[in-house]
């Protein structure tokens, strides 16, 4: 493989010292890009899109043709694993993503088998080895998954919920049930993001989207203990460097602490948290990733600027800072706007690396 | 007025000692009971229901006569306000509610006035009386109303919203015209809740819906600050007692420390809390109302009853604790479910209080 030209990201998730505060935007390849649209379009729909290797290396580094980011991240859909493991994934126009048969039978999570991610889940592998390719070098690529719970609230419901009553009903009224699932799940995402980490991802992911909207107490037994196993279980060492590790519970923000004892070398931070109280809390253990308000990507390149240098300023002085958003990247963004938000990460961030 | 039979609720929310944790359930009046439903049809629609006294009286008692509860929550909706301020506030059917004229335009919001409660919203204080008479003492009454940035939200954005985009946008590029709609609307909020104790509400509840999205920043500069102007504007006494005042911030779990200092009695929290947390936290300041999923509502009355009592013992000895649901009452869930809960807090909960 060619050596990394940019390494920024990577030495600031294991808390290196680095020149700037390096950035990267969760769902940068996506629908604000008119050059994504065009590509989506070709493939006919989403799913062919994240099913053809070709395709989602082109739409993974569109973004980085227009912004000087520090990272890539395959392009994928976290669902891709319960899809493996025999659900059917579709996607209902305008709908968001179903699953054809949802685990609603004691027999059907009994069945409940880890896919080989060789086999069923070929197409994400190739797309890592292509990206990694055609990257040349230039930023590390991020290899992701869903959590186990995040994935099993799909995987429960068939579909995305406001509630997830369906799930919440089985976890406490069959813990056992929800405990074999999240079992299953979670050696399913080891393997994967191993053959991932094998494939070159240089660093990976885990998206806990769902967690959030569980009690302390649920989340403690049904989510963060599995992030937990699946750190233990992941490839460390990869091209003479340390893969690092970076798990994110949207709404996570009261159990920080617990989250930074997991076993990850980053904890990614939804925008409700004040990112120096998260520095104060953990910052000592783990690098911390985000967190803008993805809102703010809506207004003016002004409110952008001002809001982006709050981040830098409250994050403070040394490294281990990644600048992110808090969540995905917004559909109606302005392209503009990122731009003026990737110009004053670089412009500003200087400073508290000296 | 009649002598208060059961002053539990009112003692609780001052950290006054009681015999045991009073109860009440957030949207306690609704559509997971029969006879709601059958007053609801003969009321037309929810709207008509809401406005008039006789029938909001009626769903207001229901709850009260199938369990054991400690307080009647004002059958109502936090739109009045917005309504009465002249948006036009109307239901499509399924939908949820709307706005036929929301806050898009600079005019518009220079004009917005706060209303006379006792002209465009006599049907509230109306319901107040009336509900005041039919109760005879037995349990107080609790009025509410929406917080000045969650009315703010469905002000801008006309409807219910998964980022509330619009009012962020507003808020961040506009926050001279985000503030005025706060100010307007805070000194309407305060007419209204003070109206409501003059009728004859013994505790009011500001419901912050929508703060839990904003950063801690935002939420610091657009909602709490208004929130802690009305407890100042708010009638301290009536009938030779304290109206004690609940505030609650779904989502809000990372600021209960500011949130607490904001001048109420009381602070409601959301179920992703660990209730000895916030205990430790806050407990020595203000009292605590919650913090059940009411997601566990839906599954058995073993379940309930567990949860139920991890939440008194979380919580501990002593006073200071309203048991109530993180959150409103699920539509689905079986009434039987709700007995469960009762029972379980009036039997298990006097061990606290010895």
């Amino acid at each position: 493989m060619t050596a990394l030209k940019n390494d920024t990201f990577l030495r600031a998730l294991m808390r290196q010292p680095t020149d700037y505060t390096p950035l990267w935007l969760m769902r940068q390849a996506g629908r604000y890009l008119p050059e994504y649209c065009a590509t989506r379009a070709r493939a006919g729909s989403f799913l062919q899109l994240c099913k053809s290797p070709s395709l989602a290396t082109e739409v993974t580094l569109q973004p980085l043709a227009r912004y000087d980011l520090d990272a890539a991240i395959l392009f994928s859909d976290i669902l891709t694993v319960p899809d493996a493991m025999g659900l059917g994934l579709y996607f209902a126009e305008g709908e968001g993503p179903r699953f054809e048969r949802p685990l609603r039978e004691e027999w059907a999570i009994r069945d409940l088998q880890a896919p080989d991610p060789h086999d069923h889940l070929r197409y994400v592998i190739d797309a890592v080895s292509e990206i990694r390719r055609a990257l040349d070098g230039s930023v590390p690529l991020i290899g992701f998954s869903g959590s186990p719970f995040t994935l099993a609230c799909y995987m429960v419901e068939g579909q995305g919920s406001d509630t997830y009553a369906q799930v919440k009903r089985l976890m406490y009224a069959r813990p056992d049930l929800m405990h074999h699932i999240l079992n299953v799940t979670t050696q399913a995402v080891i393997d994967y993001l191993n053959a991932q980490i094998e494939a070159g991802a240089q660093a990976v992911m885990v998206f806990d989207s769902w967690g959030g909207m569980l009690t302390q107490a649920a989340y403690l037994e049904f989510s963060l203990p599995y992030m937990a196993r699946i750190m233990q279980g992941l490839t460390r060492e990869r091209e003479g460097r340390t893969v690092p590790r970076i798990v994110f519970t949207k709404g996570g923000g009261l159990w920080l602490e617990a989250i930074a004892a997991c076993g990850a070398d980053a904890v990614g931070l939804d925008w409700a948290v004040e990112i120096a109280d998260a520095r104060r809390r953990i910052g000592d253990q783990v690098a911390l990733q985000g967190n803008m308000d993805p809102s703010i990507l809506l207004t003016t390149p002004e409110a952008v600027s001002a809001e982006a240098k709050r981040i830098l300023a409250s994050y403070g002085q040394g490294s281990g800072h990644v600048f992110n958003l808090g969540h995905g990247i917004s559909q109606f963004t302005p392209p503009e706007n990122v731009a003026a938000l990737v110009e004053t990460v670089k412009a500003e961030s200087p400073r508290y690396h000296v």
